[in-house]
């Protein structure tokens, strides 16, 4: 459970937690300096201050804190009683980014479930390949760097809703095993094009270089040979992987040829927008508001 | 029973076929005419053979004509051997327009089954209204003028299917109901914006004028006054009707604002785009066809 | 006439006054506070400091002040001896917004003169009508949030404007009722797609969802029927209003498709624009200034 | 007088007509050739047919015949009775291109008016000098090689009504001068950009490789030097040259920066695209007709 | 040497043609048929007739003809007196394809002088593997279907000449080694996304679904794993071929992000499209001809 | 040699410094004000304080400055002494502009070696001309006022590159003269479109109002008149002059139309962009930055 969960007011607490940001200043009165503090223990932020504080703005991203629980205008924050940096061995840099609010366990589950719909034992053997070999790091993952499911996680619980809602798209003529496998899969190559070892989310040079639709080909490639997919079926899943982005100008360099690949397009837009769309309004404070690439967002409910 | 269904080698068949191109040639041999003719009986086209004629080219729409089937190059065509205009009283313009290959009934159960999860009883009565009020002229319009659902009865074909996908696309923080409802009604409009009267599908003045979606917004607007549905609840069903094309470029005055908006567009594009590319399956002879608005698809069914 | 008009330096006034921005700062010797405030009638701003300040950030949007008028680096600026917050009786929000520099009877003589060119009876009734229902706030409606006719009264400015202009470019082949009356009618949906009851100009939530156009549809078609309008002249009104943006891409679901309605798009652009060029070489310090929509324009009037 | 006006059936003609296309066919009866030819006088077209014909296809631009006028499906077609080769004395290749439909006199009359409200005495010399200097060419250039005012004067007439309108444009803040002869000369460049020598309307080697932007601005500039106009005003004439097509995508190598060239732009456009509108209905056989640039376009006047 | 290279008036030939077309006419005097074909050798086409032919249009592909060269209007045509079906196991397909007009051996030259100038050992081992491995194939692909180095060899002769292009544009900063290799790989791909076995060239179904960008990544990763380059230079490498075509909207995942790979993109336009402007000098009546992807393009050569 | 060249610790300067920027702050301690400029010699910036100032802040754009040469944070800063403002007569606002790095003579050097290679006797007169007559500008002019060779000199540093690059893309078929003299010619436009007298790199009105395109294109056709070069090439070199930028929507009235202008603007892009993309290496922190223009760029060498 994390530091910052359940605060109680006046309560002490100690442990880690990351600086967001770190400023030295001077009080009202202008007689005396503190230090003015933004932490985060990956869920959870808070404002922090040093009071009479004379030394250094602190430039370790960690630092191991004593601190009492107060409250200003409203809101938490903590009263620093003392600090120290924290040491390379104490931390994952990983601990403090922020985690998909769907537990994984769910996620591997509603992955489990599309898997046993798939009827081609090609298709199956991949799936699992997939899962035994890359798991891990697939599971860990962001959707993105910012914008959306911009989270350890966010790429599974973004690949299976995508699944999902191609899947539920089937209709007669359709290939659902392609709209399953295509869905979980489309995305792959971000758990190269993405690298979140320094606690921060950023893209790799692989990403900047190449982009995940390329990445994802090169990983899926070799993995439908290791699980003995038919080349034939493996350019399909390629396709899919080459034009989720629909149109040549986002970064797809093939347009959808198959109503599999169209859909699953299709699917990637709704799942990543929708969540921008319904995330917005947890901090908007008007009716409005500007989201990264959709203009101005409704942020109330519809009851 | 359409007249060219059916049809056996070597059978005498009367009745009534649309032409849709008529010319008086030379036979190869260079001494003699024939009327050659390309006939629809609405579902089917077949070609037709009057030899030795020396006529004018018929400039009627239909024709009544007795005929005996023969064949040509592996396909039937029709040898005949008298034929006369139709008056106007014999037929119906519309009975030679291609009808939506899902029967009208079902369709309309469909309606109900999605109608009957709808909570909001003002919304309840607006579909009710709709489907009194409308439904004849709804359930003929076709879904566009060429390229997809382009036959009567396509309007409400596609309506359907993108309120069912639409509401398989329901989250926790969506509208169920304006999932449903927007989805049923967002192409309301093309029942004014398309005229079918002569027999042809093609836009009407109003639809040239004002395009679907603005005249879908006066349809709307009236229907739900009538229906009794708060001012605040039709704003957002406008602008579902209003925003449904997903980019300004493409006819809609506002982008998506609310995500049941967002959903409802991007179901659009693949009821209509899947649609066309299962559709080219049928007729194309090669692995890949052009397909209006997509490019080269690929032709075969994926097993 | 406004409070700050005609200042006189060392006079005392008292009134209301809209707050812009409230701070309270420091001053250079460090060692006192005061109140720095700019302030507006709706008409002219000002800048006003109150020395020796000791109380909080004043948040009410409208002070009822007494100062003495001061000047500071050649311009004037009030030293404030008392104030307190202004109660909602004493004002009307749309006091302190900007109004349009020409004066409303002078617009509203402009359109009878329009009016009066009009020979179909029908569309003399609808334009009696839309003053006698809706004169008052079509006069209010701003011509836009920000950038063009940004003021109270300047839709119909704008309107007018447009609709001369138009007038002057009839030629044979045109219908000079058109001109006129989608000239002045074109931007009518304004008058609820903005909402300026708070005192700023903003977009309504109508106008957020449906924007002008549609909602100036709905207006129009419900006007006219009452006016007598015959449905064929009507379309031709509401393709006005429809196409009026010109393309597509700029929110216009139809293009225009009579000339009467691309020369209204084009006397638009140039009414808007060229207000826009000419505004800027007010307050522009060098020759050439940014303008939003129009890059660098040349700031000196050309003699 | 032109030699296909006023055509009376059964009378006989004879004279110089250019031919537009010209076959041998055989009629439909097999037993005999003839020769299918269209003709101009630059005004009319007409069809027009030698029977018994023997001889090859004729491939002289230019024929003089002698002809019956005779009638086929309610329109006059020439029977010829005997035709030869025009030679090259006998005709100026101009003459069979279609003309402008306002007289020469006429439109120079409205030049005179529009130079006479000119105020700076260096803008008038100028437009004197041009009148003088390339009067002649001026007058005879197109206004485009097809699409609108492609007819010999058309380049005089559509620069008339541009400055025209641009003067009927002007208000408080603007300088009438430069929207009159900036109206005027905007074009001037076409004067050379295209070529009309062959009896054709084409773009000149100059044309294709610098457009009539380009070269306009070399002939004004050589203009406004000549007729004694300082460079700081010749700069802004320029301006109104280069940035007349209003976007760079558009071929102007830069965008209207001061409200004079914004408006020329406009009146430019509503005189090219009106033109185009109105012409099609001369023409259009259904209510709508497709115009190059417009899309559909409403074919029937308003009255 | 090719059948119809160095044809003589009157002379005897016989052997292998390609059908381009071919159909059974009447004579002008209507009185006898003939068989009119256009037919190829690969790298001429020719105008053939078999005159009083009266059997079948001829559906082979190709046919083994004995003619006697006749004159038609300037050009020859063959007077075919026998010909027969080619059987398949008379000839290659390919045979009938254009061939580059720079014979192999020069270009393969051409690429060791450039491999001779790399200093890398691991980026000569990928040349010497590249060669050896696919080099046969590589020196049949052709460089596109159409447009530009539509020829068995084209991809060759252009990826020689982009990287001598690159190379000459090295200046100090630079990496000369990846100018010359990213230069000769990056259309490897293409050498799988055609197709030129059935005697056409055509896109291969991994063309169509995949691109050569992404296919040539593909090849290019196992290569270099093979030939034993760092994964960090192979992602450089990588990156030049996702990155060629220079921006999104033309089918590259990525833009150019080092100097090399922009050289790159820009020498491939300029081989591409200058060879497309010389290409229409040939074939060129005027002195104007469009060209695909350039407009109007000048044909005569500069002195 | 500049006077921020070769600073030592502890030495003192004295002499002319242009102003980047300047305020007067208090420590940190906040007991006393201090002056804060930033300083630069044309080629090297430096910080500078004057400390225990109690002035107004300068606002000369140049002042005369004794100094010793501190040091804070491991970088060089300026300890002034004692400062005045530098009078007009003491300094050319040239002196204080960015210089080429690369030194004049080398750039005509290269200028002459190109020029040698050019054999039509009439372009060996126009670069002769051009040299002797504005030699002194052109080689002043900047390349651009931000982004690439935005200093003195750039613009002959860039006109070299580009025509050097296009000279060794010759090959058969394309005119070396054109190649050279477009190449050195195609920005001439910029010594009037830019203006530097102030001691800014700027837009004169000109370039504003005009272009360098269009500028460019005067210029060069009045020098080739005075040097003899016939119509029919003059107007290919201005092609290439107007048709640099490739594509109307970057500023060109026209497309590349002839090879030599197609290479022209490829090299024209090649020689900008790398120069940015090679310029961002020397300040660049991380290994990617953004660059106008060209999105995130690798900024390690390549070895």
């Amino acid at each position: 459970m994390s530091l910052l969960s359940n605060l109680k007011l006046n309560n002490n607490i100690e442990g880690l937690l990351a600086v967001k940001s770190a400023q030295v200043l001077k009080t009202r009165t202008g007689d005396k300096m503190y230090l003015n503090l933004q932490l985060t223990d990956g869920c959870n932020e808070i404002a922090a201050k040093h009071w009479d504080y004379e030394g250094e703005t602190p430039t370790a991203k960690v630092l191991y804190i004593k601190a009492t629980v107060g409250e200003y205008r409203g809101e938490f924050q903590l009263i620093i009683t003392s600090f120290r940096p924290a040491t390379p061995e104490e931390y994952d840099p990983k601990q403090f980014l922020p985690v998909c609010p769907v537990p994984l366990e769910e996620l591997w589950k509603r992955w489990d479930i599309l898997a046993s719909q798939v009827k081609n034992s090609q298709l199956i053997n991949l799936l699992t390949l997939v899962k035994e070999k890359h798991g891990e790091r697939f599971a860990e993952a962001p959707g993105a760097v910012t914008h959306h499911h911009a989270c350890i996680g966010g790429c599974l619980q973004h690949s299976v809703s995508v699944a999902e809602m191609a899947n539920s798209m089937w209709q007669p003529g359709l290939n659902r095993d392609l709209l399953i496998v295509g869905g979980v899969l489309h995305d792959i190559g971000k758990m190269i094009a993405y690298d979140w070892s320094e606690g921060v989310l950023a893209m790799s040079d692989e990403g900047q270089f190449l982009d995940h639709i390329m990445i994802g080909g090169f990983l899926l490639r070799d993995l439908a040979k290791e699980a003995g997919v038919e080349w034939k079926l493996t350019v399909k899943l390629l396709h899919i992987v080459a034009s989720h982005h629909g149109q040549l100008e986002y970064g797809s360099p093939v347009v959808p040829k198959i109503p599999e690949a169209y859909i699953i397009h299709h699917c990637d837009m709704i799942d990543a927008n929708v969540e921008k769309m319904l995330k917005v309004r947890e901090k908007a404070e008007g009716s409005w508001a500007k989201v990264y690439g959709l203009g101005y967002v409704y942020t109330e409910t519809l009851k």
